[in-house]
């Protein structure tokens, strides 16, 4: 999922979105809240409507800006206040408000609330917030009501195995239609990403949609896919679109290298997105250099469709059963030297 | 002609320029010579194959720029030697070098150098710059070599009635593809600009392009089309959009204003543009005041239309025998209170 954060893949319009062969985006509630509000989304008749988004959105629940962004920040078992990073007005969401925000922005799926604690954080820390954050998913159970959007549970546990796995055990008793895989990627080592990932995946329900929430890079995507991971969001395409690193089928590039001032090859030779069929890394590393908007355009398309591809290509493995093969071959490539 | 200096359009694809009805865009050569250079161009394919438009464009000699941007300019009559803007180097910029930099751009208008004064400036400044000027044409024109590439004079003499029409009249002498007025929207009231257009065009051939640089406002093009003017480029469609202000057939709209906040209308209801048929005010100024980028994008596909639908109208009135009752309408509206 792109990650349309304030409502807009940055630097897109939606019909370019769709043509990277993005299917669903997600949307930002702790952003959308604070600006322009989600009542004020609702009389506008939702958040498909005023992006013109025709297609899925999945929102998140907040929990983790107001832990990354907000300040004065404070958790009580009832919900988290917090002040706006906007203009410091202050404000709170519980499990509660967090439901009712999602169904007034009228995303397909939403998020329950969660505590995330980031790395590193004792188990003592990490048994509070995953306990926490197991009664807000009951309560945000409790106050969903929209029969048109799904609900998320939010599996945590930090990078201690048996916290993990009974957190994630109670939330599939309680039966939600996906589970998001949260507090990780929030800086612990890529080894215990994964090998968190891999033993929550095991207690969760095939028939449910997995979704490791924040990641990742490629490789990463890759590597949880093959740990049982559907659904994922992250900046990385998007962000790093915009700082000029491009991903090819060879590895990153960075745009700004003096290296492309005369290369008249695409950014990515494989690449069929609008960017690569039409312009040169000369052109393209002329508009970053030069500031020009457009440059975090071109690139954003680009990043997306290689970030599409990558996730269609496995996806087709895996109906064509030759996953491990796909996987063996991505890997090698994706950790080549960069171009 | 939008205007694409740096060879882009601000925060569009080219594609999104075609689709605003643009046929034709402006390209600066002072800051093409500059960043990315002229040889590079060319050795990339020349400017049309670089930024992707396959559609006529006209660049401008360098001159206005130079005396607009560069530090420590000294014009004498061989050329005007200037550092750069971006990086203080220092450049030269002859007539011939400016028609070998457009024929290296590979633009399908070139123009030739010319010293622009701006107002006021005295007869005398003044007719030492049109008499420069004029010299600095012939020059052009003897160094113009591509066949497939237009050359236009362009017309100076401030705002001096007599200077403008000598002027204008040797340049019809020597002889040009088109004609620029130039020296005009400089500072001066607008009732001058307008009377120095009008006596200028009187002078030009009837079967020649004549084209007011740098204006102006949706106002100012109606005048002017209404004294004989074909071609205009302007940044205000473009700027405007970035900073928030649009135009549509009820004047102007300064999309920050806290009344669109819930305004579920588009920014034109008239307009037919991408913007206007997907998003509502309040989208647009909720992407605005979120300083995101696309909203950028989506007012300049807005204004760009806007004033492409301005010359449509005029064009086909024109066409139609009914220019004199358009105008009028036209002018009734744009000079309406702004929404």
């Amino acid at each position: 999922m792109p990650v349309a954060t304030q409502g807009t893949v940055k630097a897109l319009t939606p019909r370019q979105v769709e043509e990277t062969g993005s299917q669903i985006v997600l949307s930002n509630t702790y952003h959308l809240m604070l600006r322009p509000g989600a009542e004020r989304v609702a009389s506008l008749g939702g958040l498909h409507r005023l992006m013109a988004w025709d297609h899925p959105i999945l929102t998140d629940s907040g929990g983790f800006q107001v832990a990354s962004l907000a300040s004065r920040r404070r958790v009580e078992d009832g919900g988290v206040t917090f002040r706006s990073h906007i203009d410091g007005s202050l404000h709170e969401l519980t499990p509660e408000r967090a439901v009712a925000i999602q169904e007034l922005l009228g995303s397909d799926i939403a998020m329950v609330l969660d505590e995330c604690v980031l790395y590193p954080a004792s188990q003592e820390r990490a048994r509070e917030a995953a306990a926490r954050s197991l009664r807000w998913a009951r309560s945000s159970l409790e106050a969903h009501r929209r029969p048109d959007q799904a609900l998320y549970g939010i599996v945590q546990g930090g990078v201690f195995t048996d916290l993990r796995r009974d957190n994630a055990r109670a939330l599939v008793e309680l039966g939600f239609d996906g589970y998001g895989i949260g507090g990780l990627a929030v800086g612990e080592p890529t080894e215990l990403t994964r090998e968190m990932t891999e033993l929550t995946v095991e207690e969760l329900p095939p028939d449910r949609p997995r979704y490791l929430m924040g990641s990742g890079t490629p490789f990463d995507i890759v590597e949880a896919v093959a740990r049982g991971v559907d659904l994922f969001d992250c900046v990385l395409p998007t962000r790093n679109a915009r700082n000029g690193t491009l991903f090819t089928s060879n590895g990153k590039l960075a745009i700004k290298n003096a290296r492309f001032t005369d290369d008249s090859s695409p950014i990515d030779p494989d690449c069929s997105c609008y960017t690569c069929r039409h312009f040169s890394r000369a052109y393209v590393r002329h508009l970053f250099m030069a500031r020009e908007m457009t440059a975090a355009t071109l690139n954003t398309i680009h990043n997306l469709t290689f970030y599409q591809g990558l996730v269609a290509r496995l996806r087709k493995a895996i109906l064509e059963d030759r996953f491990p093969s796909e996987r063996r071959e991505l890997v090698d490539r994706l950790s080549g030297a960069s171009t």
